[in-house]
């Protein structure tokens, strides 16, 4: 099996997994009980902590830990709204973890702004600032698009917010681009947030990180742990595996970039037909995102299948909804929005199958364009 | 090591954590995505739901699988919320997974009524219905508790209520009650909890059982996974270990509480000393919580460590707080409210372990009162 859908999710490791293993069968004590073996795991997961923290240069946030991607983008959102009297502005391609949080914050009574895109899945930088004011309580920014692989200038935009309003929080959804891509946090956005089965760590844990200085309320009230940020039993294994993963990521970036940026080389030379690539400059190099013309990309996935290459159509976590709501923002033609397969790439990938993928995506654009008569 | 912790977390089964990996290194796709591999975790995932209902009589309940008994627990109480005309009927001995939740909306303007508890943990269930009337939006009425062992009667507190008031949710925690006890919702409680690591799943994983006709709203919003009740990408492998550890805990139900019952008798028969055990009737098999006279529980669980002994002091999601809640709401005489010890077994023990336990915690008592002086 060839897989190249690692956007929507990623093997783990290995040696990561047997390290969840360890911590549920071995070391498998509640960190929060007070034996002096619960106290080693409590002192392991300040560790982990720690590890995830230097990886992305978090010297100045606390680091939660999570249950995913979803938890910690609802926490980051909610859990920092504290008054209904001001806007929210967010792009209108944000991941439906953002975006239907927001939306139903509307329905709540917030005024939410959302700003447009531009036709690769930036957004469109001058309209976003065009909508903070001093009445702007939240600005969310995703920092890669999940969907075209688009890289925003997730601390440019935070200064830029910040000059216009000091006091509105800022976020970014940094889900796709950690392990993907060089993530400095420095003392840029005020929320970060991260999925752990995105890069070989495993389902089930995510981390938010949250700047010095900014509070937010937790979402899980209970036994108190993570600082009373996030209650309930720490996933322990989740946790160490996080930790492991992030540093591994970080270790291997440049190396996975110029191997990605190959792949995409690679796959281009093989599909000599028409085709779009929605995003060409400053993406992601993990993320190559293809449209094809009168075509859709749902069939192609399944022809692909027939080779056991595994590739996406999109976000899976929208991938019940029928239209895409990124094909909208991004204003892609009727005839493309159909035929988008989403290629994404892990360190797990080769050379010989990226060249593979486009040989035989190639072969079956062209059956298909046949059967279409297109 | 000899671990009589068991409320605070189990350990999971060897082919169990295997299970995990297997959905995390193999099968690790996600399930919402559109391959026909993410269409077999998919499945997967239904099997495994069905199990968990099957195990506990839940046929006429929906399965929602969330990360842990915290979120299931906060779920259900803020989810089944729609009103804040109207009071919520609960008891003091919660676990802080319910109870500070419950604090949280008394501070947003809710009525929280709080019912007594009996000297050994049960729920005084002449208090608890004098409180509920008409304007109960919420009843909530713990199965088990977590620190004393007490067997609530869920479905005869379940039909008090909604005989006087049907209108009114009821919700059981039954996080230290699976696994433990035989449990058989059939058609009584609106919502119930259970939590993975309590029955030797591993960490991360819990479920929450709605009642069909029950209408909750979600916790987490996003990709509208869990039929919208609780997005964020399935922890597949969580959701599968849930599924078959559910299944082997139904299965073992009968031999365990033989066992556990006779662990207690072998530990009393070795504590040759004066203690008092906090619940002794209608108490769960698995729990055998004793209080010591002027001495410190702590002390004696550090005590026991020198011979690998494990054992708990109460609640591990409150063991960070000085004073157990618990202790004030059963009027526990301040001799003993700083001496108690929680014993509590799995499948794992032996009763050669639990003699031993008995013979080390009273010589640890002995010595304690020589040095204290009492």
């Amino acid at each position: 099996m060839i897989y190249f859908d690692n956007c929507a999710t990623t093997r783990t490791d290995d040696d990561i997994a047997a390290l969840i293993t360890k911590y549920q069968t071995e070391t498998f004590f509640n960190p929060s009980a007070r034996s002096s073996f619960s106290a080693e795991v409590s002192r392991n997961i300040s560790v982990a902590r720690e590890k995830v923290s230097r990886a992305f240069g978090a010297q100045n946030y606390a680091v939660y830990f999570t249950s995913g991607g979803t938890e910690s983008n609802n926490t980051a959102i909610l859990g920092s709204l504290k008054s209904k009297k001001g806007n929210i502005v967010a792009t209108a391609a944000e991941h439906s973890s953002v975006y239907n949080v927001l939306l139903y914050l509307q329905s709540k009574g917030y005024e939410v702004r959302l700003a447009k895109v531009l036709p690769d899945g930036h957004i469109d930088t001058d309209d976003f600032l065009s909508r903070v004011d001093e009445n702007t309580l939240l600005a969310c920014f995703m920092h890669v698009n999940n969907e075209t692989g688009a890289v925003n200038d997730v601390a440019g935009i935070n200064a830029a917010v910040k000059e216009i309003n000091p006091r509105a929080v800022t976020f970014s959804d940094g889900i796709q681009a950690v392990g993907k891509i060089p993530v400095n946090l420095a003392d840029s956005v005020d929320l970060y947030t991260l999925s752990g089965h995105k890069l070989h760590a495993g389902k089930g844990i995510g981390a938010l990180f949250v700047k010095n200085g900014v509070h937010i309320n937790a979402l899980l009230l209970g036994g108190g742990q993570e600082k009373g940020l996030r209650s309930g039993t720490e996933y322990a294994g989740g946790i160490m595996a996080l930790g492991e993963a992030c540093q591994r990521a970080v270790q291997n970036v440049d190396k996975n970039t110029e191997n990605f940026l190959h792949y995409k080389q690679l796959i281009r030379q093989e599909l000599n037909c028409r085709y779009v690539e929605l995003c060409k400059e400053n993406c992601s190099p993990a993320i190559m995102t293809v449209a094809f013309e009168k075509l859709k990309g749902e069939v192609l996935l399944h022809m692909l299948e027939e080779w056991d290459i595994v590739v996406g159509t999109g976000s899976a976590c929208s991938s019940k909804n029928k239209q895409s709501r990124l094909a909208a923002a991004i204003g892609l033609p009727t005839a493309f929005s159909e035929g988008v397969l989403r290629l994404s790439f892990s360190k797990y990938n080769t050379a010989e199958q990226a060249r593979l993928l486009g040989e035989k995506l190639f072969r079956c654009v062209l059956r298909l364009q046949k059967t279409m008569g297109v």
